[in-house]
C-alpha cells in the first residue's frame, strides 16, 4: 500500500538497492579475478566493502549466484557496447570498424569481470552457464553477421569467415590479459589501433 | 658405484622416471583445466592415473610444485616449437607464417597446459612465477623481433608492431578456448589458416 502512495519512494528505494548489487558484485569481481573465486572468501570481499557478510547475503544467495552474475556482466557488456552498431546502416568497413572499438572499450573497461569470466566459467553452475553461453553466441552470430555482409557487398577478403571470426574475438577478448589502464594509449586511441589491425585481417576495401 | 658399473640400468631408470613424471603432469593437467586448480585434490589425480597419492609425492613436494611444471610445460613448447624458424634465414613472409604454424601447433597440441596456464598463473608460487614470465617474455620477443624485421626490408605493413605482436599473441592463445581436436579441419590445416589470417594482419608484400 505504501508504494502506491509513495512511489518516489519506493523507485527510490530500487535504486538504492541496484547500485549496492553492483557494488558488491564490483568488489568480489576484483577479488576473484586477482585470487580466484575458490580461493576467496565472502568476508574478505565484505571486509573489502566495510560491511558485514550478511550485508551481501541479502542480495545474494550464495558465493556461486555472485560469480554468475560478474560472468553475466561480463558477456552483456560486449552485447549493450554493440547493439547500436550492428542495428545501424553503416557499410561494412565502417561497421566493422566501430563494432571492433565498442567491443574492445567493453572489454577493457570490464577487464576483472571478464578475467573472472574467463577463468571461472566451469565454476559456474550449469543452468547459469548455459545462460551465458546463450549471450557469448549471440555476440558471435554479431561477428559473423558483419562478416558475410561484407563479403556479400564485396567490401571484405576473406577466406574462411567462422576462422577470421574466431580470429578477431581472439585478438580483443585476450585484451583482458594485457590491458592496462594506465598505458601509454588512452583506451580510445587503443581501441581505434585494434580496429585498424581488424581491417587489414579483413583486407578490408 | 653400481651406477658407473651399469649405465644402461641408470639410463633406464632415468628414462621411466622421466615418464612416469609427464603422466603425472598430464593427468594433472587434464583434471585442473577442467575443474579447476583449487577444486582438484591429488587424490582424485591419483585416482584417475590408477596410482597412490604417494606415487605423486615421490616426484613432486607438492600441488603447487605440479601447477608450476604444468604451466612450465605450456610456456615452454612455445619456445621450443619455435626455436627452427627463429634461427632460420628464411624471408619475413614466410617466417611468419612459419612462426604461426608452429605456434598454433604448439598452443592447440598442449590444449589443457595452456588453459592451467591462463586460468592458474596468479597461483603459482612467486620464484615459480618469475620464470614462467621469463619464458613467455622470450615468446614476446621472438614475435617482436620478427616484425621489426619484416619492417625493415619493406615485407609488412603495420602501424604499431607493439599492438600486432599483442594482436597476433591473442588471436593464437585464444584458441586454447575454441581449438577441438575432432574438429572439421586437422591440425595443420587450421595452423595453415591461421598463418594466412597472421599474413594478412601485417598486409604482407
Amino acid at each position: 500500500m505504501s508504494m502506491q502512495k509513495h512511489p518516489e519512494q519506493s523507485q527510490v528505494r530500487a535504486e538504492l538497492a541496484a547500485i549496492k548489487r553492483q557494488k558488491i558484485i564490483s568488489a568480489a569481481s576484483e577479488m576473484f579475478s586477482r585470487y580466484g573465486y575458490a580461493n576467496t572468501r565472502l568476508d574478505t570481499v565484505a571486509d573489502q566493502l566495510g560491511v558485514t557478510k550478511q550485508f551481501i547475503y541479502s542480495e545474494f544467495d550464495s558465493k556461486a549466484q555472485l560469480l554468475a552474475e560478474i560472468c553475466m556482466r561480463a558477456v552483456t557488456s560486449t552485447l549493450t557496447a554493440t547493439d547500436g552498431v550492428c542495428e545501424s546502416n553503416l557499410p561494412p568497413v565502417e561497421k566493422l570498424a566501430e563494432f571492433t572499438r565498442q567491443f574492445v572499450m567493453a572489454i577493457c573497461s570490464h577487464q576483472s569481470d571478464v578475467t573472472v569470466y574467463a577463468h571461472e566459467r566451469n565454476n559456474v553452475d550449469a543452468v547459469d552457464g548455459e545462460r551465458l553461453d546463450f549471450v557469448r553466441h549471440a555476440l558471435d552470430k554479431r561477428v559473423m553477421k558483419i562478416l558475410e555482409e561484407g563479403l556479400e557487398k564485396g567490401a571484405f577478403h576473406i577466406k574462411n569467415p567462422r576462422i577470421t571470426a574466431l580470429a578477431i574475438q581472439g585478438m580483443v577478448s585476450w585484451m583482458y590479459v594485457w590491458y592496462r589502464p594506465e598505458g601509454k594509449l588512452s583506451l580510445e586511441e587503443l581501441a581505434n589501433d585494434v580496429a585498424i589491425q581488424v581491417l587489414s585481417l579483413v583486407e578490408a576495401k
